[in-house]
This record gives structure tokens, sequence and C-alpha cells, in this order.
């Protein structure tokens, strides 16, 4: 019963848990697995430090049983798997057009709120998805940027059969160009570390080094000169941004995934010469986190790869040091029901 | 039976037209308007300079009336009232993705090959679209440009109902904006020329000066909060980039029109954000030319307002140095068949 409060300056502290009855309208949640995302990483680097109240637990990749069922819950009964769609929608606002996942008010759970790496976590009722019995509560922790995915790809309106080109092979990169994959797209995934491009290839991937090899003549040779369908953005730099455009077709649909915290120099004279489309793409809506349960326990994608250790929760601190340190490694876990 | 050919240095040299028979699938035009765009002007400021062989006659907002048929063309007469497309395309290429009026060999008639500003121009009989008898032939020099703005439109998905801003009043702008409000949309259009204020108040657009009022508290207010569904960049500017992400509301669709011969700052966090759209749009597809011809013949749009000046082809170098001396101006056309 543990509670990993993160407390500023990249120092945690691990506490016993104070479990506290689920308020209406909420279920509290024995959580078995939270992932670490990059989001953590940066907040663990001092970045949204405005939108966290520290000590804060943070996390949002999670997996769990129901333990407890607040007043008026519905449809779920103690014991349940699930995992969490860490979106609290706010007030309506008339410019949100109705997207509540993208709304003006929107607050995002283990970050404006408390998060995931903790025992016992009281979250709303409507943030939750099932876990089939098939799939593993390992794999349910990996839900949550597998459904940022599979909102990418959709958004993208990619098809089967053609070409996809993903800048930047990190954990979503790697997610999307799965899925692409998994949807009968013809899938190049662009990334300069080695170890990261290794595993991509393990996981049947098509690579390209854009360091060593260039990239506008990669997509050239892949695609039969035809050019990329759909491009990803998911490196969130300078070079990835400039690379998008030059590898796109004629009306080519481009994702912005990324978070680019600055405006970035971007080629608009190329948007205009080809009519290409650029779409930017947030997190995820309901669908998005059914399809990636649904592809996730369907066994077809090669998710184990992606996860590079699972540490206990009382090693909180620990992890997000091997992490700095290993700019190689994808997925780390933290196992929160000790 | 006269020319005038650019010459470089902001020079032009009129010269009695030699009249050529018109190649087989060509016909002879007998140019009666020859609208000069902002592209004339570029190349008159020295750029393009590549893809000019001087000394070379150019423009391409043309109507005309038929004056002789080369070999196998059918479906035209002699007398015959017609504009033209001016697009060229080329072999098509891989990349193209079958959009042939963006295709990577396609060439630019009036810039990568004569233009119209002379008596009598030959074109492919492809380019050719009808005038109906009740289209005067000067509307019928603002066509091309009227086609770009209904491609601007069409590519926006605007409906009847939305909220549309325009960034620029420039001759496209506007013509974006009378287009816009004709399909039933609520349109704001932003510019700083006072001059070009008053003639789009002339014309019943709503207007907003960006130096004298917040453009982001504007849209809030003429939208009702709402901001745009669409936004047009039309100003080219890195102000108007600037602005285009401010005033979309979630999911809104930018155009892109305007011509930025660099890369420039982009809000791509602001595409994320809000998952915002931007739609690249280069000049126009038949379709877009038989709706400007219809909108024009209907008579429901101010065009005639566009229209600054008409002057003899004879003097073209100095309706160049008039629109450098008058940028409120809108279209300046020469009467070619003088
Ligand atoms: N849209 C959303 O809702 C959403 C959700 C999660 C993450 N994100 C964003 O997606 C991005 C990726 O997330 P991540 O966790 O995979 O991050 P990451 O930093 O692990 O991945 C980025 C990858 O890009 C690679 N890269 C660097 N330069 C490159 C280049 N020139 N060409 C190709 N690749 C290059 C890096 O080596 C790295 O592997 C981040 O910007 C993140 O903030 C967005
Ligand atoms: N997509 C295409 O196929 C196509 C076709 C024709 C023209 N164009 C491009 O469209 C653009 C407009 O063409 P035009 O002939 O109307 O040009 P223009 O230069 O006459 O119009 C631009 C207008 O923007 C205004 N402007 C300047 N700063 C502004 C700001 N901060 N906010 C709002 N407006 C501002 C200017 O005062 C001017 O009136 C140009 O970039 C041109 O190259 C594109
Ligand atoms: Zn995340
Ligand atoms: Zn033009």
């Amino acid at each position: 019963m543990q509670a990993a409060y993160y407390t500023g300056n990249q120092e945690f502290n691990i506490q016993p848990a104070t479990i506290q009855p689920p308020q209406p309208g909420e279920v509290q949640l024995r959580v078995a697995y939270c992932g670490v995302c990059g989001t953590d990483v940066h907040i663990y680097h001092g970045a949204m430090a405005h939108r966290l109240r520290l000590p804060q637990v943070i996390g949002h990749e999670v997996s769990a049983e129901i333990a407890a069922l607040g007043e008026g819950v519905t449809g779920w009964q103690i014991g349940d798997r699930v995992t969490v769609r860490p979106l609290q929608p706010g007030a309506d606002d008339p410019s949100d057009n109705g997207q509540r996942h993208i709304g003006k008010n929107l607050t995002f759970i283990g970050i404006d709120s408390p998060g995931g790496m903790q025992s016992h976590w009281n979250v709303p009722a409507h943030t939750l998805h099932r876990l089939p019995e098939n799939l593993s509560l390992k794999l349910g922790a990996l839900i949550e940027p597998l459904a940022v995915a599979c909102h990418d790809v959709r958004l993208g309106e990619l098809q089967a059969g053609e070409n996809a080109v993903v800048i930047g092979g990190g954990p979503i990169g790697m997610l999307i160009a799965l899925v692409a994959k998994h949807k009968g797209a013809h899938v190049l995934i662009s990334e300069p570390n080695p170890a990261r491009l290794e595993l991509a290839q393990a996981m049947g991937l098509t690579t390209v080094n854009p360091k060593d090899t260039d990239l506008v003549a990669e997509v050239e040779w892949f695609t039969n000169e035809a050019m990329a369908d759909v491009v990803f953005e998911v490196s969130g730099v300078a070079a990835g941004v400039q690379a998008m455009t030059n590898v796109a077709r004629a009306r080519g649909r481009i994702v912005m995934v990324a978070i680019h915290a600055d405006p970035k120099p971007v080629d608009l004279f190329r948007f205009f010469w080809r009519e290409l489309r650029l779409i930017g793409a947030r997190v995820y809506e309901p669908e998005d986190f059914e399809q990636a349960i649904q592809l996730a326990a369907s066994g077809e994608l090669p998710l184990d790869n992606l996860i590079t250790q699972v540490s206990p929760l009382t090693d909180a601190k620990r992890v997000f040091e091997t992490i700095d340190a290993n700019p190689a490694g994808m997925k780390y876990m933290l196992q929160c029901d000790v």
C-alpha cells in the first residue's frame, strides 16, 4: 500500500497510501502497473510545474482492478480489470465544436489531478475501459499510448495498401508504425538511435536512419517514387518538421503527433505547391481505447518488445534516473500493487 | 495587332504581333482582356527569372474570342467567347497521385510558356472554358482568380452557416470572402490597408483591421466565441501565419492559399492542442472554373468593384508602374484587342 509522490527537483517520496473512499461517480482502483510516459519524464525535468500541486502522484498509463465502487456507479463490479482514459472534460466551450477530448476546459488526470503511481487510485467511472481476460495487466498498461497511436492512424485516414512514413521511433512512433502496419499499410520508420532501430527491426518494421541515409531518396525507393500517402511527425524536432513535407505525395496527409513547445519553421510553400494537409492529433477518443484494447488482445502486435523494464513502485526515483541514462529504452513500468 | 514582350529590368517592348497559325490541338485566341496578377508583378520585380525565356509575353487572366482552330480541335467554333485555364499538365509522376493540376511536371502557361498580353494567342484547346453570353468580357478576365477562390473554398469544405475568417484582403482574399459569403458562410476579412478595407465594406463584407484591433478578440465577438470553422491565409506574411492558428476553433480548417517563399514559424503546438488542420491549395481544377463562370454570370457577386482600371495593352509598362505606386489598387486589366 504505497504511493510515489513527486516532490519536485527530481525527487520522489514513497509513502504509505492514504486509502480514500471513492466519491460519488468514482471507482477506487487497485493499480497493477503504471507506465512511465514521456510527459512524466518532462515533469521530472521541471516542465508543466504550473499544472502540478506538489507533492503530487503522477502517471496515467495504468492497468488496474476495481477495488471499490462509489455511489451511483453502475456497470462495473469489484474485481473488474480495467484501464483508464485519463481525460476529465470540463465545461463545454463554444470553440470546442463538441470535441470533448480536446475541450478548452479539459483536464488531464495524472497532471492536473493525482495520477496512477500509487497502489490505490480513485478515478471517475466514465474514464474506465474494460480489459479482456486474455490481455495481461502488463499489456493493459500499454493501452493508453496504444490508443494515442490508434487515434493518430485514424485521424490520418490511413488505408490498407497506402505508404506511411513515421518520423521518430520512440514509444509513440513505434506504436503508430505497428498499428499502421497492422492496418495493411506499407510502413517505413525513420529513427536515428541505433538501439531503437534494432528494436524496430526485431518487431518486423522497415527502418531508415536519417543520419546515414538520405530520407527523401529512401522514401522514393520504398514507395517506387509514389512517396508517402501519410506521414506521422513523432520526433518533436526541427529536422522532423523539415522532413515531413519532403516525403509526402501530392495531397499527402501529415499527422502532427509530436508536441512542439515552440513554433518551428514549416515549408508552407510545399503545402501550397503539393496541396499537402496537416492534421493535428491529440490524445484519443473512447473508440481509440476500444480499438487499442482489441488490437492488444488479438496478440497480433509484438507489444511485449516495447516493455524495457518493470520495477517496483518503490524504485520510482531510480527508474526515472535510468530513463535519463538510457535514451534507447522504450517503456518502463512501475508495478504498483506492492 | 500587338504583343507586350517583357524584356526584363521592368521594361516592356510593345511590338506588332506575329500571328502564328494554331498547331494541332490548339486554338488561336483573339484576346479581349488580360488581368495583371500578383505573379506578373513578381515577375516584373525579377522573380521566377529561371522560368521565363526573355523577351516573353506574360499574363494568364484572359477573356477572348476564338479566331482560328488548329487541326483536330472539336467542340469549339470561331467566335466562341472563352477564358483560359492556364495549366499544361506534363507527364504523370507517381507522386502526383493523379492530381494533374498540381502534377510534378505541370507547366503554367504565361510563365513557363507565352502568355496572354497580346492580341493573338495560341493555347491548347483543353485549357478553354466557355463564357456565357450574359457575362461581359471584362468579367471574363476575372474568372481565373475567381476560380482560385472557388478552389480554396471548396478545399476548405466550407458550409453554409459556418464562420470563416479571411486573412488578407488582396484580390484573392477579397474573392475568397465573396465566394464564402455567397455560399452562406458568416465571413470576416482581416486587412490592414484602409483603402482595401473601404472597398471590402463597399462590397458588403465585414472587416477588421488587425493593426488597430485585436484580431482574436474580434473573431471571438464575431463568432460568439465559437471561433472560425475555416480560416483562409491569403496575406503571405508572417503575421498572417501567426494569426491563423489563433482564430480557429477545435478541429478548424486553415486553408493555405498564400505563397510563402520561405519557411515560416508555425504554432505546431496549437495544431496538436486543438487538432487543427492545414489544407494547402494551389490553383484550380476544371470544376472550379465552371463554378467561377456560373457565379460570375449569376451577377450575384459585386465583381465590378474589383476592377481598378482598364488600360490599352500599349500602356503595359505604365500599368505595372501604377500598380507599384498604388498598393491599394485591386485588379488592373489590359485591353488586348487594340
Ligand atoms: N499527440 C498526443 O496526444 C501525444 C501523446 C503522447 C506523446 N506525444 C508526443 O509525441 C512525441 C513522441 O513521443 P515519444 O514518447 O515516442 O518520444 P521520444 O522522445 O521517445 O521519441 C522521439 C524519437 O524521435 C527520434 N528522432 C530524433 N531526431 C529525429 C529525426 N531527425 N528523424 C527521426 N527521428 C528522430 C528520437 O531519437 C526519438 O526516438 C513527443 O513529442 C510527445 O510529446 C503526443
Ligand atoms: N494558391 C494559389 O494558387 C494562389 C493563386 C494566386 C495567388 N496566390 C497567393 O495568394 C496571396 C494573395 O494574393 P493577392 O494577389 O491577393 O496578394 P496581395 O499581396 O494583393 O494581398 C495580400 C494582402 O494581405 C494584406 N496583409 C498584409 N499583412 C496582413 C496582416 N497582418 N493581416 C491581414 N492581411 C495582411 C495586404 O495588405 C494585402 O492586401 C499571395 O501570396 C499570392 O501569391 C495563391
Ligand atoms: Zn502518456
Ligand atoms: Zn493569377
